[in-house]
């Protein structure tokens, strides 16, 4: 299979490096240095184990000469997708399926300014990987991941499908990615924002009363959003299951901790932003998340 | 007249030294080093012009050796009033005047546990002050105050607002002290907290989009508030009005900022706490102020 994946950071450079063993895979990124030291010395793939592989994916800036593609991958962040697909629309043909696996939700509507909703598949993965230099990763937790369609039976997604189990990334096909998508939102949306806007692991949500408060209230609305689009969420349960993934797992810091920390724009507009949209679309009040989505907005811009 | 200011911060050090003119003054603060300082070698005041004038009220940690006062001034910080009145109620008799004259709003309460209500006087004052040492404060920029009676007539409160009037600090006895208060939180709840929450000069926000609609919604809940209260705000002249001072003065920093940077408990439930406490009296909702406090309070538990 011919595949792209656009956007080499943690993710793209585990599903890149790993897909290559069996397919013909091109690795897009903006940053020539890195795409040359990629190219050159290949990509390291480091697992938990101490185990380290390199991989031999090609490794450019431009797609110019690339052919259009069987499958393209998107994992830039959310908000550069339309800006990275516009130059690399060149890569996708009639019959290329367009799929996401970034972070957050409601990446639909970007994929379908380039595809047709047939050509459109929607991935959640459970997969872990986090940069240890420009041309390598830490494969640091394995997991399932699952293909959705934006229409219609997910099924002609089955060659995909296989492609990443047999390179080591178990998938399945799923008629209910959305709501995949929403059980990942309520940790997300809650505990994972706050612990970056407050700049504190994600443990600390559960020791401060006030943060705590915060998070429940944003769970509450989540789960009134997520059962409006008719995946129903009981919020008294997914407040308990926050409350044990945070105990279970104190310590850990999130893509919006490190964004906000480094001055970076985040993925809150594909996260509690996500929540907002689909309440206005079902007129369910969402006020916490909307406050959420300003402030994280003003931190971003200072 | 004898007084007595509790808390010997700037403002408490700008009163207590400028009232030592024509009064006998005593000082009550925790630090002995520091209330040593001041007795020892005088209390300076530094004008903006760079005049400085030393003053020598009493400075002690205790209250032990101190009779019953003509008036006591609470100048600590909100959170503390209760505990600080407690150690010293001894010097809280039957004629006493206790007045608040801290920032933020709903005092009230905590003064009535330790006077009937024809002894409590609710000030407000347009004076700045910020501490150059422990014994040393820098008079930047003067200003009206004002008294109030929580209940009755602030006539019986004459002698006090001339004390203060006799030692260069222009008071006046006024029936629309709540007015002022509500006028001041305007300013106080809305773009002062927020930059001390984004950690930023207050004039950030107004230049950012996002800080702006966080701020203008605050204040629509104060006005709401306010005018349940009794006290006619108009949001939009408001608005306008927090817009035109932000403008003037964009470099401002403000104490929340300050106790935020620094690891310190805020005043934030006499600030936005006393609006979403206000609101509640009168049903009138409040969701972004008590984001907001709930947000603080998860900051300063960090």
């Amino acid at each position: 299979m011919n595949i792209t994946v656009i956007g080499p950071g943690a993710m793209g450079m585990l599903f890149g490096g790993l897909l290559s063993q069996n397919n013909s895979v091109t690795l897009i990124g903006r940053d020539p240095v890195k795409m040359e030291h990629i190219r050159e010395q290949g990509l390291l793939i480091r697992d938990v184990d101490g185990t380290e592989n390199i991989y031999h994916p090609d490794a450019v800036t431009s797609s110019k000469n690339i052919p259009v593609q069987d499958l393209v991958i998107v994992f830039v962040k959310s908000a550069d997708t339309q800006t990275a697909l516009s130059a690399h629309s060149g890569i996708i043909g009639e019959n290329t399926i367009l799929m996401t696996l970034q972070n957050g939700a409601g990446h639909e509507p970007d994929l379908l300014q380039f595809v047709r909703p047939g050509q459109a598949a929607v991935g959640v993965t459970m997969q872990g990987s986090y940069i240890l230099s420009d041309r390598a990763v830490c494969h640091s937790g394995g997991g399932d991941s699952f293909i959705g369609a934006v229409e219609g039976d997910p099924s002609r997604f089955a060659a995909i499908a296989a492609a990443l189990t047999e390179s080591g990334l178990p998938c399945h096909l799923s008629d209910s990615v959305r709501q995949m998508v929403w059980n990942k939102l309520m940790i997300n949306a809650s505990s994972s924002v706050l612990s970056g806007i407050l700049q504190v692991a994600q443990g600390y949500v559960i020791k401060d009363a006030s943060a705590w408060k915060l998070a429940q209230a944003l769970i509450r609305e989540l789960c009134a959003v997520a059962t409006a689009d008719g995946y129903s969420f009981d919020p008294d349960a997914q407040i308990d299951r926050l409350y044990h993934h945070l105990e279970a797992a104190p310590g850990g810091f999130t893509s919006i901790y490190a964004d906000l920390k480094n001055g970076r724009r985040t993925e809150v507009d594909y996260i509690n932003g996500f929540v907002v949209r689909t309440g206005k679309k079902y007129d369910i009040p969402t006020p916490t998340h909307e406050l959420i989505v300003d402030l994280v907005h003003a931190m971003e811009n200072r």
